[in-house]
């Protein structure tokens, strides 16, 4: 049997080559964003997607559609702490698609678009030939918030970085396709706000797109940490707890890295989102250990690749 | 009914709205690629997309797959006569796919980005969870040729200009998915030649994705003229006439107008790729009247909007 696939291993396959890629690219894939240089400017872009039965159930409006996939992206900018500026979509449609269902699609990408001052510059769209499920590609441009205050990678965590999460975590998509993931508002404000207080205090950030539990993951390995997270610690919606927290996707909340001396507001940018301290890293105890700890009480629970759970000491 | 979904429709819809993008945007959605003002610089962008089923057929190697998707958006960055910078790609993958098939698109897509030192920067996969086509968008970015030479529209023919094409035209996609459209070369170094040998008598340029009969309409009506095609000039591929050269697509060649006082150079480009005067523009005899018109002999046909020939006086 061919092996299966796993993103995951497709992302360090892309990974392996990032050296390869030319003296203008300045961050290769691997973080929210990419970034290169054009003409002494730094240029941040990056991709993402939305699908019928995998983001978004069948019968969903065409309206929460459009603006999932670019509400997306633009928390990939405000994970990098930068600034949108315009935006790009590729559609495939149903093929039995309505002119007035795409209209309200086009339309509800661009509104969102132009919401975050990144207009929509271009676009293809595509009906499919036989029944298939509607797809939505943005990419996102964007640009440091100022010369100084360059973008925050994944990859900064230091031993001894508090980890914070903004908002709070868990059921975001319901088992019937409702929920905040349809409505969200990326933590741009916020990411601004962050940067602009801690300054180069602010160690490393990511949004939370696939789970603390998936997402710290990445942040550790980028880091070459091992993150330790207090279960009790983890600020949980309504009917969710600690593992749900943990383990579900879609809170677009900003999971960011912060030197343990500095002190994080509890509160940041004009929402007045909080803010909660969830854990910290360390150095991996070992090559072969997880790269995500969580700690109920004094027992250590290791996250494993597939997001299960289980005793750190086995 | 609800009215029936046409993709020209659905466009011009989105160009309507291309006032309201901001100053940063010198070339809205409508031309091959987008152009914004980066910190003054022009960034161009655009992104298309390969479905299976309507840009490929099933069992179509993941090789060819990667390197079509991204060779159809170098053909548009060699619209415009630009330079590659960069390329992002998103994919949708069949949900049983196995992981060297994904890689080995994977790297098609980069290796084609690379040979045109458009490095893949950024990338998304995620996985039907039912049977559907496998979709690859790719957006590319792009910059001027150099800062005297200006990228190339479509909406700038004027009236006398005389219409070229590059190349030869017709039967690139043959019926069981074979043939030119998986193996063309962009015409990038040709559009570098053109644009560097005719400045600017250099008037309008687009890439031939849809056909000469449909292309050479968005031609004339973003320049709000009447595309005179003689159809016994046309450059015909083995095996086709008139009719296939008109209305087959996926040529990736070059349409090009110039001035009628400019020589255009018999071969361009390093690969000395045949040019041919196909054509004029005039003025539009009537609002109403077809944008292209085809002569055959002394006989004008009209191409309608679906493509087909009329007689251009019914």
């Amino acid at each position: 049997m061919p092996e299966a696939f796993r993103e995951d291993d497709l992302l360090e396959h892309i990974r392996a080559a990032n050296a390869s890629l030319g003296p203008r690219v300045q961050v290769g894939p691997g973080d929210d964003l990419a970034m290169i240089d054009f003409h002494g400017r730094s240029l941040l872009a990056g991709v993402d997607q939305v699908i019928e039965g995998v983001h978004f159930v069948p019968g969903t409006p065409p309206e929460a559609i459009g603006r999932k996939a670019v509400m997306r992206n633009i928390s990939d900018v405000a994970a990098m702490a930068a600034r949108p500026v315009a935006c790009l979509a590729s559609c495939v449609l149903p093929h039995d698609v309505s002119a007035d269902f795409a209209r309200r699609l086009v339309d509800a990408v661009r509104r969102a678009a132009m919401q975050y001052n990144a207009p929509l510059i271009g676009g293809d769209t595509a009906l499919h030939r036989s029944p298939g499920p509607l797809t939505v590609s943005v990419t996102v441009l964007a640009e440091p918030i100022s010369p100084v205050l360059q973008p925050v990678l994944r990859s900064g965590a230091k031993v001894d970085d508090r980890l914070h999460v903004t908002g709070s975590l868990g059921g975001s998509f319901r088992p019937d396709g409702s929920g905040r993931h349809l409505d969200f508002e990326p933590r741009l404000d916020e990411a601004e706000a962050l940067v602009t207080s801690l300054g180069s205090n602010l160690h490393a950030m990511m949004d939370l797109s696939d789970g603390l539990a998936h997402d710290a993951t990445r942040m550790a390995r980028a880091s070459g940490l091992q993150a330790v997270i207090d279960t009790a610690a983890l600020p949980c919606n309504q009917g969710c707890g600690w593992r749900e927290a943990m383990a579900d996707g879609e809170d677009y909340e900003l999971l960011f890295a912060v030197g343990p001396k500095q002190a994080v507001p509890q509160v940041v940018g004009r929402h007045r989102t909080p803010t909660r301290t969830v854990g910290f890293f360390r150095p991996m105890p070992a090559p072969d250990a997880a790269p995500v700890i969580c700690m109920l009480g004094d027992v250590e629970l290791a996250v494993g690749t597939l997001g299960q759970f289980h005793d750190a000491r086995a």
